[in-house]
């Protein structure tokens, strides 16, 4: 049922349950096929969505041409609240790299739920906030620290958004590529490649196609400490 | 009058005026001396504040101690709706450059202007989704562009802001050292004297002691353009 989703989400976290099934009952459900778009940037950002199941990819392309990751999202999270603002487009593409299914709320109903739901405006706010703090970590990161510490960084939030025990370790479960790692940390494949396969060498991880285990947490944690 | 200043406000304009008056009547002045803070990263976000005199730097110090720039500001402007959200931090300082006046709204006042004009809140949400669309917008530029460009989108980006006419040529009017430039691109203070001492000499810029001036926008939007 919807509103169990909902309910796991941070965004709809602990409101009450007429919030909840308000919410629920304007949702539609949407199926999104492995390598489909939920979105595109520079669309009309039409819908807000709850990722319910599947992985996906937030992208940018740059005027040029080049792409960047943004992010790496897994289920239950909210998305594209930007939907909630009269004429915006998506700044970002999401793609799913798994089949996906997502609930969705159209412009409209969305703009009147947070309007008969004020703690609905007031917690997107704090949604949009709170990612926006992170956003500006992210950049002083890259514009201060080695390119060694902020790929410690970026597989530290990996394994805490989407990690998955495996014996004594921990795998990220998602697919991940070294040229995903290379665009989430603004650096080059073969930065990434070199700095993964000394940490392989010295136990810290281990790395197969698109895969990534932390064998030793605490030695990356100082790594991305300094 | 503060409904006049406030009316000058993106986040302000266009609103009726039983909304401007409510803002405007549980709104406090503050005044802040060159050098103060407005406020400082990691306080508790206690105040919303409208810039409405003088010029404030925010900024950020890295876990090392390293400052960098996120923003120049000029009035008037809206700035620290992070106070809306219950138990929130101020991710940045706010310091004045020159002597400030702002109108401060405490945690509480906004969150009872918020509940009972649902507009302003959804407004909250615009500007905060702006600002983040912008800083990604930022924060690929950093990861994949080179340093002349960074400088040049840095320099088009304040004078947009900020911009005085000066006769032919277009000054900004914010003090701006190059050390100021050098971290607000995320580079160094050398890469920045260098590369503004090379548009110098091509007639693409002025500068003195903290000040730019644009002489030639057509060729400086040409290499912010790549």
């Amino acid at each position: 049922m919807h509103i169990e989703l909902l309910r796991r989400c941070q965004y709809f976290a602990d409101l009450p349950d007429q919030t909840l099934a308000a919410a629920a009952a304007a949702a539609q459900l949407r199926r999104v096929p492995t390598g489909d778009f939920i979105f595109r940037q520079g669309e009309s950002a039409s819908h807000f969505y709850v990722l319910a199941e599947g992985h996906a990819r937030l992208s940018q392309i740059s005027p040029e041409g080049r792409q960047i990751i943004m992010g790496l999202i897994g289920p239950p999270i909210e998305i594209g609240i930007i939907a909630a603002i009269q004429g915006a487009v998506y700044p970002l593409d999401l793609q799913a790299t798994q089949d996906c299914q997502a609930l969705a709320w159209e412009h409209r109903t969305l703009i009147r739920l947070l309007e008969s739901h004020p703690m609905l405006a007031l917690r997107a706010l704090r949604m949009v906030s709170g990612r926006f703090v992170e956003l500006q970590d992210r950049y002083r990161e890259l514009a201060t620290e080695r390119v060694e510490r902020r790929l410690a960084r970026a597989l530290l939030r990996l394994v805490n958004q989407s990690g998955r025990p495996d014996g004594d370790d921990v795998t990220i479960a998602l697919p991940l590529a070294r040229q995903d790692l290379a665009e989430l940390t603004g650096t080059t494949l073969y930065t990434v490649s070199r700095t993964l396969s000394a940490w392989e060498s010295s136990g810290i991880i281990r790395s197969g196609r698109e895969r990534v285990t932390l064998c030793d947490l605490p030695r990356l944690s100082e790594i991305a400490e300094g």
